[in-house]
């Protein structure tokens, strides 16, 4: 293992996050918060130890698909790490577990909360919450990418190990440019979400902490109901925003390199529109009798659709009281997920249009046993090892998932809450039903259960893989084995 | 299509269902119930219907997949309607798709009841049902290819098509000996549990019902608690012999052959007992402090996870009282289901063992990223048909999940009744938990649902794909375009 790039790319991570809590400082200083405080010690020792840690360029830059996660892997542990302490210090979170929780959960764009009370953290806090969610979002470590430049050619292990989805579709020739092209995209969509709640009369500081929130597809709120005391409109604004940055971000690519034909082509995102759609129309039948308007109905469907199937988990009202049809089709939706290349969580429309396709396949071969048609996508074929990896990723996405279900059980919360605390954590949402629906929140839980959780939310950011990766006896010799490690600095 | 040998084998098959009501015919006039009569009526006219339909054999049997398929999922509707007349004739069950519900639930050794009052019915009733369960344990076909001899070599097909698991293993060169073996097996076994439970000392009648049901692993009691109301000998027999059914019949053929280390080494037999030794443990200390003696908390975790495992049914205690803990081992046990080559349902044991394989494969894959080891059961690799063909499997098999939770889930029963009367009926277990969980009944559900569950209980006893493929577009034109039909036979 090349331990010297590892430890070089860490020290650059520390480094950005030191510089990225400059933003709750500035934000402390024009409320004169003293929790500001905090946020300087952390930061500023958070970015000297990475300047230090990464003076030196290792000599070989060469990254291999294992370095590659375990970098992704440790960056996004340490980044939850260096990005609770100063709820510690600051005293809002005592609890080190809870307060790492919470930022996981922020990084990792879930949203899943243990605060009973947001309102009362001060706005340095709360402005670094949500902001955890905008860096999650995109990835620190594509940010890294975008700012960086690094050699070797292989540094696509490490965009393939932070980004969404069965694969990495290199936008452009060199990595630098595609994860610089990203970033540009994601904050203009930001940016121009921020104008519009402004334009529709939300206070500057809720407007940028729910922009960072639905642009990260995390769903932190900054107050107690979420989404629910704003007005129609701006849910609205919110919902649609949601709803776009669920998108594949190479749609959004195509149409700015005037080829919109690719991009209306692209089936992905024709299901996802279409599953939203179909989502919204069923949930709005069957919730409308307890609204006094079409529209309030309407909006609440498509607020709920929309922020749980890209795994935002903004609420605009308590869906946990809606019927079992609607809260199944709801926690179906917490499974599929958003677009694979978009900000959001899940298994991924790409992957269940593959998996459906899989199906029909065998059926048909039953019926023809001598055709052999491939599969297609977008209308080309999707190459065996994609379709393996993705038979591979269900798989695995099922066993952590029943695991997880049987550790957090141990408890003895009901089953209901049981269930969707890991599915709302695993695939990144926020809230779940019951004890954690959208009214309550996580801070019940017992410290074991959290951590199973923490696990989970960071497991499904990353696509598995990386935190598997990192658990593996051969890995973990590896990295820790100090011996190894002197030998392969020299 | 080869229409002809389709009327041909349904012909049987209608055969052998009147004939299979002489038992409780004879029944009938033992305890002389006027119910008996209805028997008599449908058995003879099924009879005669049959012999009718099979008088001419076709001259080409040949079979392939198609239409392995189709006969399969056909007769075992087709059974189940037939083995519903009677319940609905004698006035016990007037509803007809209550009565569907309960055959198919019988045939397909699911043991989900929508009686309230299972004492009320009449003895020749109560046999059987829980005969259903005897039948179709190891399979009405199997039993046609044991009984009846065909040419043209494909009847493998057929058995494929309704044995369980992920490869049919060839007993013997000939089908016809494969069949015969299996059968004699499954009758030894169930005389020995019969014989066991006499000298347990349970009547006569209820020995044989338990034996039918624990054999095909059922689940039908002819007692409203189920088991509870057994002495705990009489439990430990019936629990004991549930986990010997779901065990891979390949096993007891290897000994019988003696070839007994071949028994010994079968991977799936011995991960099927440590997950149920596991499985008892933990849930044995969980449920400790609610029962008065070690041995009383032994026996009802034991019992409890082997009639779960091998998706049997029975009950001896109200498992929906116990804590999240047991009860989340319980809905994953429903899920895991028996060996393959067993009667019982469910994933089935020697998927999940491959289906783990595959992910600890990718772990080293991207570790080892040149080696090339091969999946390995039993010592030997796994092919890769079988490896992609498991994948679609897992894919199917969760689509048909979703969908039926989401169409049961309409009439908005509570959550956790929804998710687990699918995967009780799908799986083939017996009862859920809440509103159909061990101490209540399906009554109360929606005929919509029912519906539903029926056919869920019919494609997770034919492992998916007979049932899909029935209702395919295409088989749906061949099957019922006459014009076609009339050009086959000529």
């Amino acid at each position: 293992m090349n331990q010297s790039i590892i430890k070089y790319v860490i020290g650059k991570v520390m480094t950005i996050v030191g510089a990225l809590m400059l933003l709750p400082i500035v934000t402390g200083i024009i409320y004169q918060e003293k929790e500001a405080f905090a946020y300087v010690i952390v930061g500023a020792a958070s970015f000297l130890a990475g300047q230090l840690l990464s003076r030196k360029k290792p000599k070989n830059t060469m990254f291999y698909l294992k370095e590659g996660c375990v970098v992704t892997a440790l960056t996004w542990i340490l980044i939850s790490i260096i990005g609770a302490i100063p709820f510690v210090l600051t005293g809002e979170i005592p609890n080190f577990i809870d307060a790492m929780f919470e930022t996981s959960s922020g990084f990792t764009t879930t949203g899943s909360s243990i605060l009973k009370n947001v309102e009362a953290l001060s706005h340095t806090s709360l402005i670094w919450r949500s902001f955890t969610h905008w860096v999650g979002g995109m990835g620190v470590l594509v940010f890294l990418l975008a700012v960086i430049p690094m050699s070797g050619g292989s540094n696509i292990n490490l965009m393939k190990a932070e980004s969404p989805g069965p694969s990495v579709g290199k936008l452009a020739p060199k990595i630098r440019n595609s994860a610089s092209i990203l970033y540009k995209i994601y904050l203009g969509m930001t940016v121009l979400e921020i104008v519009l709640l402004l334009i529709a009369k939300m206070p500057l500081f809720d407007t940028l902490c729910i922009s960072f929130g639905s642009a990260g597809t995390g769903g932190f709120g900054v107050r107690n109901d979420s989404c629910g005391s704003y007005t129609g409109l701006q849910q609205w604004i919110t919902g649609i925003f949601c709803a776009l940055f669920g998108v594949n971000f190479n749609f959004y690519y195509y149409i700015l390199d005037r080829e919109p034909k690719k991009s209306f082509k692209m089936e992905e995102v024709r299901t996802y529109f279409c599953i939203i759609f179909a989502s919204t129309f069923l949930i709005f039948f069957n919730i409308l009798p307890r609204f006094n308007t079409v529209e309030s109905a309407l909006r609440a469907s498509f607020f709920q659709v929309s922020s749980i199937i890209t795994t935002t988990g903004f609420s605009s009202v308590d869906f946990n009281l809606w019927p079992s049809f609607s809260k199944v089709i709801l926690v179906a939706l917490m499974f599929v997920g958003a677009c694979a290349g978009s900000t959001g969580g899940g298994y991924k429309v790409s992957r269940l249009v593959i998996a459906i396709k899989t199906v029909i396949k065998e059926a048909n071969s039953y019926i023809h046993p001598k055709s052999v048609k491939k599969i297609k996508m977008d209308g080309e074929c999707v190459e065996h090892d994609v379709l393996r990896s993705i038979n591979v990723y269900t798989i695995t996405y099922l066993v952590i998932f029943v695991v997880s279900v049987l550790l957090v059980s141990i408890e003895g919360k009901d089953l209901v809450t049981t269930f969707t605390a890991v599915a709302a954590t695993y695939n990144n949402i926020g809230p779940g039903l019951a004890a954690v629906g959208p009214s309550a929140n996580f801070a019940d839980l017992s410290y074991f259960s959290k951590i199973v959780l923490i696990f989970d939310m960071l497991s499904g950011r990353l696509e598995l893989f990386p935190m598997l990766i990192l658990f593996h006896p051969a890995v973990l010799k590896d990295v820790f084995l100090k011996k190894k490690a002197l030998k392969a600095t020299k």
